[in-house]
């Protein structure tokens, strides 16, 4: 089981929006890294989650906080595939990048969300400088405790 | 151009959700009909118009008031095909009737929206009893208007 | 008891904010008159049923429906007075005129709000062209329903 | 002019509700501090500061970080006053300890609102462990931010 403090299991992503190259943790060390796991069709993801990430994007400086999105389907797969996901970010201001969690045959989870053991969607992860895992939030967080959480990363020492 | 209490265009619809058997103007001839227009994709839809829609299914006599929806798609066609839009309306709890509006070959926008001459979505259009017309609203429009603008059609002696 | 068709009580009202003139229900009849009943300490009024009245007042005919407001202090007198009333008033925009219930001698429940029997605050009366009590709301009432209720009175023959 | 790292000046302080016992930075030296200076017929005040100083009275650990009000009264006295304000709190359910800022016979404005040189209500001041002010916010900042600066200065080396 993931515990605190253990280190962020890679990202297997299968494509990547908004960015020119891939990203990779490894790539992100020494940033704080806001990881924002949605579908498109999830109403808690496109009401609540994404809205936040967003603000997130808007608020801190971009060169130390990294917001990124993980699109990971578990149901529905066909209704949400990465043409839609395309149309979807353009047309919700989705400027961040957004990887693809790669599907996996042998299940309806993707790869990345079974490393993670998230337990649906939204789910926000937050990663320290070190690349470790550092808080995992499934449904709603408040501005003010994620404005907290970032902002200790951010001064962390440890 | 359409114009206040002309007749309201048939609708084309290549298939319909959350009913057994397709609508036809003629056969709601009688209620007052409110049709939200709308892309699944739409932000301003999903935002706005489909949780206004729903307000309206929910405040009114749905013996009298007839809610229906329009996926009136006129870009990202292969993004919001009919099954990925069956998985937003359960996603999105909206259980009135949903009408798929019928492509056209010639032409991206589709037949009913180009008949009923809409800017976009999402669109409300309102008919009365005896199957006219009676208001379109392209992007917002009050609650307190449309409210109003719903009562006066139940109460219309035209 | 009132009831529905009831001849609306006579307004009893000290002092009148927002107007030249003292308001009478005789004076207004042929009108609609939609009258928030609130406290300026009352947090659902200031954050519910205040800016609700303020929609009305924006949204419909002025010269055909009356929108205002009656102070109805039915405890904390002293925080509550008409000076500090009309300070609130300007503060927060209410322009509608606004009358000062009438104090009791006898009780701690203002003339008005005890002959139109209301339970506390916010209660927001409709009255119909002909000076009858048509609806009594306390608490929150929808904007689509309040909307309707008004097209209702607006056009009604009764 | 205030320098951020200045010493706080003293809260100059004629009544405090909500606590047994007069407040002063010298006995909250060591906790950050969170001071919400307002006015109760502020409706900014009303709709925006009062409720994020609420919102941070729950989130965080009481014992470290310490919310306060000041009533800043600068216009409008006489509708302000300690028992207006008393009920006001009451109402609002507003129950960190609030301090009303002393009135000055040469100005409208009060003592502690002058000493920090504030333009305005809501104002939003932020104090280090150390009693030093850190950030004043005249109007809005959003909760992510104030998330972030608040969990800054608990983690402070300076």
């Amino acid at each position: 089981m993931i515990e605190e403090l253990d280190a962020a299991p890679a990202l297997d992503v299968s494509r990547w929006l908004n960015t020119d190259s891939s990203l990779t943790l490894e790539a992100l060390r020494g940033h704080v890294v806001v990881m924002e796991c949605f579908q498109m069709l999830c109403p808690g993801c496109v009401m609540h989650g994404l809205p936040q990430a967003l603000r997130v994007y808007r608020e801190f400086d971009r060169s130390d906080v990294m917001v990124i999105g993980l699109h990971t389907v578990f149901e529905h797969h066909e209704a949400m595939q990465p043409h839609a996901l395309e149309v979807f970010c353009r047309e919700y201001g989705i400027s961040f990048p957004v990887g693809v969690d790669r599907a996996d045959a042998a299940s309806p989870i993707p790869r990345t969300m079974r490393a993670y053991e998230m337990r649906g969607t939204p789910t926000l992860i937050l990663i320290d400088r070190k690349g470790r895992v550092r808080a995992r939030h499934f449904g709603n967080v408040s501005d003010l405790r994620l404005g907290a959480e970032i902002a200790a990363l951010r001064l962390d020492q440890i």
